[in-house]
């Protein structure tokens, strides 16, 4: 059966920037399994929800965070699959906060990070499905539809 | 029995850092049981760890981490005793990297953060003294004179 | 007696951040004494408040500033109690300059320094509590219940 | 045939971090192609290697750079495969200039951003270990038995 | 034939900013080529471009882009007429992605880079005429007089 | 005769800032000598205005100014009196520039620095008074009277 | 009676730093008055030499701290003197925290901030110089030689 | 008769970063005129090396400076040469403030910055050096082998 990516975020805020991920990966027809899950106010619900993960053939997890981004992280320390992780900006710190809260991981459980918002929630979701890609040919079909489409719709001028 | 601290750190490394908490516990009287235990690499030891610390008499938990410094707000997480997180500068970006993972922590699990290395570890001890001492008049007799003797080493002059 | 929780801020401003903090004392119980005391303007004021504190049942200071903020690290100067500090972001560098003058302190003179803004003035006094509780049953037995109730407020899904 | 990870770098003094990477992938049984490419003194050294890669069985591509770090961009402007990013410290800025520049991509064309320096090469080994461990289960064995291996080195004590 | 300057813009949304540089030329009576070409999504559109560029009469290239800006660098990589880089604040982060990224480039390659958004523009415009200027004494007449007339403007009292 | 304080800005633009300095001191009863004088567009204006200074009973500069601000520093390099600099918030960097670029001066040439924008504006001007309280006891008088009724003014509670 | 200048720091390891002021005042004739006082381990030491500061000549107060530089602002908030502040880096974070917590005071009570670290401590010196100059033709004498001198030690070329 | 270029630092000391520039420059056969000048310590010595510098046949000003780095705004405001600028990193802050001191000039004076340090000091050189190509063919044709030497120059591997 198809691999499916889980779409975590650490509270229903957060779904104006994750939404990205879905839609990214919706557009090339990957399926996602969304949640919210706080790493610090329901860990359990993580564990949890890690612990069958592999077996609801889900591929990939991604998480979207802000502030002292934890919830890659602690994710990382579950699971063997993939965590991509994406800095949500919801602080007066501009995201800085959450970007170097889920980059600057300790060497040992690799988190994924791509840039703060939206646009890196659509490369979060891009990249998901460039790891299906590899043993799903028809994903990787449509990626490679969705690069010439991108670069067709690039104007030649801007006005 | 009198209450005592924990105090733990993401790495052996980083007890360059925390034994100055330790030190100013030892010198105010004050029992501490030290572990290292890595919110990431060995996250079910620091479960272990906090289902037993209240019935082992611990207080307060302070908990040193560099980078992306979780193990304060994962701590936090899983406990209803005060949290102290002390920022480690391991990394290039100097500690700003541990200092916003542990400072910024979003509303609902609060994390008690001090400064970054050495003087962060030394006041997170005694602010844990300062907590124990509200109930524990020795502590807190012990505190009055660190004050006072704090004070008095404070030279004139700088030559 | 119950113990208070004083909040102190160096502006009338910053109530819109500090209600924070009093709103979760309320909802747990805990009384508050909430003041306006300017370090640079009014130190005196701040010495004298100081002096009665314990006398009039403050167990614990929560001290919300902006810019330079020293309230914090003057309150602590001058008091045994626990002091818990709050940067408010009230200057064009978005906090980043009361978060570094409140958490920065030497060693010697703990604050115990928490997030940016309103969710860090929420922590503060959920921490605030956090340390009265361990005296106090009612207390720690609401806590209990927040942290409980917050759980169960997260939603699994976000639409 | 297994899938190899290909190991670029701006310059061969970003070996120091870049190795390991390597050696987390060797650890793993994974082999790897180990280059140095510049994205700005070499554009079509970059243009040809990518252009046969996928033919060599290259899985995933590492991209060590500093500075204005643009070799993981533009490496992922040129391929579908799974592009990892890897920050260099190497100017006066300790790594935030190649952090920005590696991770701030536009939406459309992902880079997975690891931690700056020797953690965040040797995370990126693991995290492409974990890519191809998905349809390659001696890694996948490998990379268990590496976690597990891991977790029981951490000490209980720091001293 | 007079030099004429290309304006390249990762996206069509960088032209709010990037019109600052051609409004400064057209005052200055030299002629544009605008473009947009983005690094990362059309990479083989700047390379025709500046394939071309000398013989169509380019004489300087300036280059728009924010976040992890690429196109600066990228294209200073395939050509060896200056190329001025103005970083655009187009991300959470203030344009400090950019300006790093844009300026922060390594030996070898150069990248003339210009202050964050509108007022970069400008100057990178008026710059890139004092370049034409030393060759094409009209273009030098009408920088001398915009000078002289930038310096009347400026009103004696702000009221 | 009293002497005055000179308000020099960078732009017509930095009055919304620098009038807080004139009204500081006016409030105090000190005259203002207030110019718009760009230190990269008039820089002769400049030399001008500071060599006819002192002559013109002015004894303290003020100098606003934002981005790249070489105001103050121009102005201090040009005269042995007292130069005062605020650093203006008017680019994407919320003001830091303007600060490293007011305050970071070379040592032998001094510039008193105050905070970022309106409330700096306020207490450069609170300074400048200050100063010329030194020897002129009526404005002495009216800075004690100042500092009284400021505090006087903080409210006790916030609400 | 010749104004003095009073120079504070917060512990006697910025006397490193602080000497420079004391130098630079040295060599224009101007007596110094050097203290160690911390503002948040001997407060009351403050209030003390502020008391009697006026009565005992000084005219000028510098003061230097590093961390949560608090020393400048309550100096500040106790005197009507012109107060100088030096940061100083004494933490992994390069005086940044210094810098903002001594520049970024709230508007009503003005700390003149210099560069961090010796050659912000030589500037305060030359400053204080400058405010006493005002009325002491011999310091401005001296002042003015120094300038010349200055300009004279610079060499024409490098090598 | 061919231009040459003129190179100025604020600092004898500053020439250990500027002499890659001059490197650069003579490896392509470009004269350069070596000078220090100190833009606030010896302000007259830049208005009157400005003044003849077209007359002596300088083509293009580079100028390195370090904290406020003001040296490349003022020398653009009095000259209608294209300026590079090179920041330099000789405070605590890494250069930043001196990179923020150069690039961010207000629009109207353009400097053309280049990275901080040796690398950008060698890049400024390469670009006066393209500035001049445009016009001198033997340096153009040194322009282009020396990019050819530096491609070659890179290794396949790094070990």
């Amino acid at each position: 059966m198809a691999k499916r990516v889980g779409i975590l975020m650490g509270s229903a805020n957060d779904w104006d920037v994750m939404e990205c991920a879905r839609d990214a990966l919706k557009q090339l027809g990957v399926e996602t399994d969304v949640r919210v899950i706080s790493a610090h106010r329901t860990p359990e619900r993580l564990v949890r929800f890690l612990e069958t993960a592999e077996a609801e053939d889900i591929g990939v997890v991604i998480c979207g965070a802000g502030m002292s981004a934890h919830l890659a992280g602690v994710t990382a320390a579950h699971t063997l699959l993939p965590v991509l992780g994406v800095p949500i900006d919801s602080s007066p710190l501009n995201g800085l906060d959450a970007l170097l809260s889920t980059v600057q991981m300790p060497g040992g459980i690799p988190v994924a990070t791509f840039g703060i918002g939206r646009s890196g929630a659509k490369n979060a979701g891009l990249f998901a499905a460039a790891i299906l890609g590899a043993s799903d040919p028809e994903v990787r079909k449509r990626l490679v539809k969705f690069r010439e489409d991108q670069a067709s719709k690039v104007p030649d001028r801007p006005f």
